[in-house]
């Protein structure tokens, strides 16, 4: 069996997974419940994993590494501050509102995983949030941690109430974001320049 | 038996089963759970509530009820358009902050009712999310509906990361929030003043 196969249909059980996690929750689905979803056999599925838990830390693995590595490359391409900041919330947004099944596990089960595993999801995680921090201080944006927070809130909250397929579509909702953050970030900083 | 103890025996019940939910989750949780961390023996706690699922109802009622009846009451207390928004901010935070376990069991639980129920909550919501898109609109903020959960996004997401005992106080963190807002809905409206 070659190697690209196997990672194409483990890509396919993740996303079968992460589908079925956000809709029955992660502790209430079976490895029974994922074998009759994918169509693949319980034995053929610990052939890709070795547990529902090696399951979800993939899952999340997956979309924290990629989220942050594509958000560092993008950040790169921009020279001007608020630009970047904008590219990070662009990117973001269109990542995730193509994961909304992932975005929501990853928020419901940011606490479900333990050992090891819960330690390489954090430091990635943390590693993400600390970039957004840095470009909020070099877009001269005030209060950087509780802003991030802010940002990761108004960002992430939109698998409650988003359609990617509705009205807004993630370029617009990207737009009005970016530019909701970005006035509100440096809005102290713009009244003052205006009036001295 | 009068109706006050009842009542707060309820409270009391109520508290327990939103800690307990936030901890384990709505759906791995059982009465004997509930009966146990309470202290409560089952029978007592079927003299109180006939379900698992009526603690919930009964907890989503108690927070969107509280938190609407307040919000409509701070908000009616000011004039100016921009400090009712900010008076809602500054409402919904300080109960939130004070119901950290009932704010991640509402997040979490949203699609956990059904029938009657998951309808009255669902209409709590609706009322509470219309409330806000109005003063918005009166604040002259951009994309009111976006802007909306935006806001709520920011706000609800603080069960993730914030503590209340921490460095940021609950009202810093509602002055913060309140001014990146304020000042992201009425951006393009400052910088078109200020120009023209």
């Amino acid at each position: 069996m070659s190697t690209a196969p196997f990672d194409e249909r483990l890509a396919d059980l993740l996303r079968v997974a992460a589908t079925v996690f956000a809709r029955k929750g992660y502790h209430a689905t079976t490895m029974r419940d994922l074998a009759r979803e994918s169509g693949m056999s319980l034995a053929g599925m610990y052939h890709y994993v070795s547990s529902k838990e090696q399951l979800l830390y993939l899952i999340q693995r997956r979309c924290f590494g990629a989220v942050l590595e594509g958000a560092t490359k993008v950040v790169a391409e921009e020279s001007d501050p608020v630009e970047r900041v904008r590219a990070f919330i662009h990117h973001h947004l269109t990542f995730f509102t193509a994961n909304m099944n992932e975005m929501k596990v990853l928020s419901h089960e940011a606490d479900s995983l333990s050992g090891d595993r819960a330690e390489e999801i954090l430091a990635l995680k943390r590693r993400y949030a600390t970039l957004l921090q840095g470009l909020i201080v070099d877009a001269e944006g005030h209060h950087p941690h509780v802003a991030a927070y802010a940002l990761f809130g108004m960002m992430n909250w939109i698998y409650t109430w988003y359609r990617p397929n509705g009205p807004v579509a993630p370029s617009e909702l990207a737009d009005v974001m970016g530019q909701l953050f970005l006035d509100g970030i440096r809005g102290e900083t713009a009244r003052t320049t205006a009036t001295s």
